[in-house]
């Protein structure tokens, strides 16, 4: 992997990664494709609508169908005909969101499949091997996400474990990439303390990854908190490699983070939000279940390049969404992503001209339609 | 509408209808959308199979969204955004199979809303009103769907019925379409027994139909009942106009009717089966929730010229129906339209070249592949 840093407009920052499979334009929202999947999308749909990567989850496809499955079907891009880089978690956030009865210790997490109830154990070193089996270009470290609020000692402890885990998950990294080109992040945890961030930061650099995800966030911190920080995290990040921002976000935590030196995220809100029919317009967030709009012909944006913006009525998508039916999901989460992949465009168009900041102001004037709901 | 008759084969027949929304090749298979949407499907993937023509059930959109409300939205063209033209049923059907304490009277059919429990009545002239308001360009008349098995004096009551109530949908009919050039459907009915299809097909000829559906089978009879019904029922209808078998069916259907003089097709059997994991093939039906294609790196036909059917394995059409993923639905919806379309257009070439015969016979041989189901 290699990282080409393009642009930069103040803390922000506008490049490129490369991978065996292909280019990265950052910054860069990676849609989640849990299960092998980008829910209720085609794949060739989601790279229509500028994807250069996409998320695959640990957890899910070691559970279904299994990372040796994955693996003798061809890799998961094979698997899931994604014609792209793949970027795959540790597997360790679902396990402690997800499975029954998990249990940490030094080793590793030990849980139950929340499918079957089949006991598993993930390891630094297991996670690393079936992101390997998966044929991830870019694996993550295993680590702890620290719970929130966490006391100053609680996130300590955590984020010295996760500390431990990162070397292992690094040492196993080298054993079975073995010249691959694949990249390897560690994961800066610590809580929303300051010296926990550095110090987390300072370690990960000393045993060294191609990249710097930041995690913990988005648990529950809220916009400004999780902006606090950022502010203090990033620059404790090397200049020189990307940095993701783990889980994360609205699009205003995107253009915010973007602005503070965020390089890469991930987060299941776009389609999540459009299988619950909530629509992101530019204007702001649309609930289409809403019996408003059950008479309004109106698109959901006549200016949108997406048919699935630009089409259909308001009233149609409300019926799908009452009826149940597949369109709506499939409408919707294509509207949403569209939207996500349409402002990450702008954003680093943005940042190329060096003109992020009146990106922004218009970013958070746009939303002046009274009949929705302002964006996150 | 104008119907033109361009080759016959035999008893079949290749020809097209022309429709103020657009032309539709004959002999044609119209999916299913229910409720406004050809299930778990794009409308421009629908027409780029090669659909000429959709259905829409009067029954689901009367209560959900309400015909007016379609009127007031441009009709249901422009609310599905499909573009081309649509064949409404007269909701009969569904009211008998879907609707509570559904009750029949001579002026027409009370019943309750299997959604919200409330009360209708549809009568002869309702149904052609609601799908006058719908806009469809082939409108078909109220009947009563004579159950299975009835005897004789129980079919006759019935399509006596059928016979006044196919009268007054003609009056209905000229007094809404006031010279948009949309056509009506007459249905003869009849059961299994030849003296009530013929004096049915004689009564609706004399009140005179743009069309003639044959109604009241593929309801348990079984396909060699069906083909022998429609030997007599067939000829009995006139050669110029349109011939429209109603809710079939099966590939083996499709094709041995198509044999027998029938020019239109519908059925959700493409999009059901689809939904649940079956897919249609070349050689036959492959049951993907089945574990023996867990490990399958195969496609389903490697010589489709659709990517679902070409470009997936079998291992993961089976991991998406495992997980209950919406991709699996929509692939196999996607798969199976095609299968059906494909079919069709062969059928279409194979009568105009004149060796329907050959075709059908190659049709029967190709289902040789051990692995999967015999064609139904």
């Amino acid at each position: 992997m290699k990282f080409e840093l393009q642009n930069t407009d103040s803390r922000a920052r506008r490049g490129r990664i490369d991978t065996p499979r292909g280019s990265v334009q950052t910054p860069a929202f990676m849609p989640v494709g849990t299960a092998g999947t980008v829910k209720a999308m085609y794949p060739t749909q989601v790279r229509d609508l500028g994807t250069d990567i996409v998320l695959g989850n640990t957890y899910h496809l070691m559970l279904r169908p299994g990372a040796e499955e994955v693996a003798a079907l061809g890799g998961l891009q094979n698997f899931m005909q994604w014609d792209g880089p793949i970027l795959t978690d540790s597997g360790g956030f679902q396990v402690m969101s997800l499975a029954k009865l998990a249990k940490m210790s030094e080793e590793g997490v030990r849980f139950q499949s929340h499918i079957d109830g089949s006991e598993h154990m993930l390891t630094p070193e297991r996670s690393i091997e079936i992101q390997t089996l998966l044929g991830a270009n870019i694996r993550v470290v295993l680590d702890e996400c620290t719970s929130f609020p966490a006391t100053h000692e609680v996130a300590q402890t955590s984020m010295h474990l996760s500390t431990r885990w990162a070397a292992r998950s690094k040492s196993a990294f080298e054993k079975f990439d073995a010249g691959q080109g694949d990249a390897l992040f560690g994961i800066v945890q610590g809580g929303v303390y300051e010296d926990l961030r550095h110090e987390s930061a300072g370690a990960l650099i000393d045993i060294g990854f191609d990249g710097y995800a930041v995690g913990g966030l988005a648990v529950g911190e809220g916009h400004e908190e999780m902006l606090r920080v950022l502010d203090f995290t990033v620059p404790a990040l090397p200049h020189d490699a990307p940095r993701y921002l783990m889980g994360v976000g609205t699009p205003h935590d995107l253009v915010h983070a973007v602005a503070r030196g965020i390089d890469m995220f991930d987060c299941v809100m776009p389609t999540r939000a459009g299988r619950h029919g909530l629509a992101y317009t530019r204007r702001g967030k649309v609930n289409l279940r809403n019996a408003r709009h059950a008479h309004d012909p109106r698109p959901l944006d006549e200016e949108s390049a997406c048919p699935a913006a630009r089409q259909y009525s308001r009233a149609y998508l409300h019926h799908l969404f009452k009826c149940n039916e597949y369109l709506g999901p499939m409408l919707l989460s294509w509207n949403n992503l569209h939207y996500y992949q349409t402002l990450m465009a702008g954003l680093r168009a943005a940042i190329e001209a060096g003109r992020l900041g009146a990106f922004i102001a218009d970013f958070e004037r746009q939303q002046t339609d009274g009949d929705i709901m302002p964006l996150d």
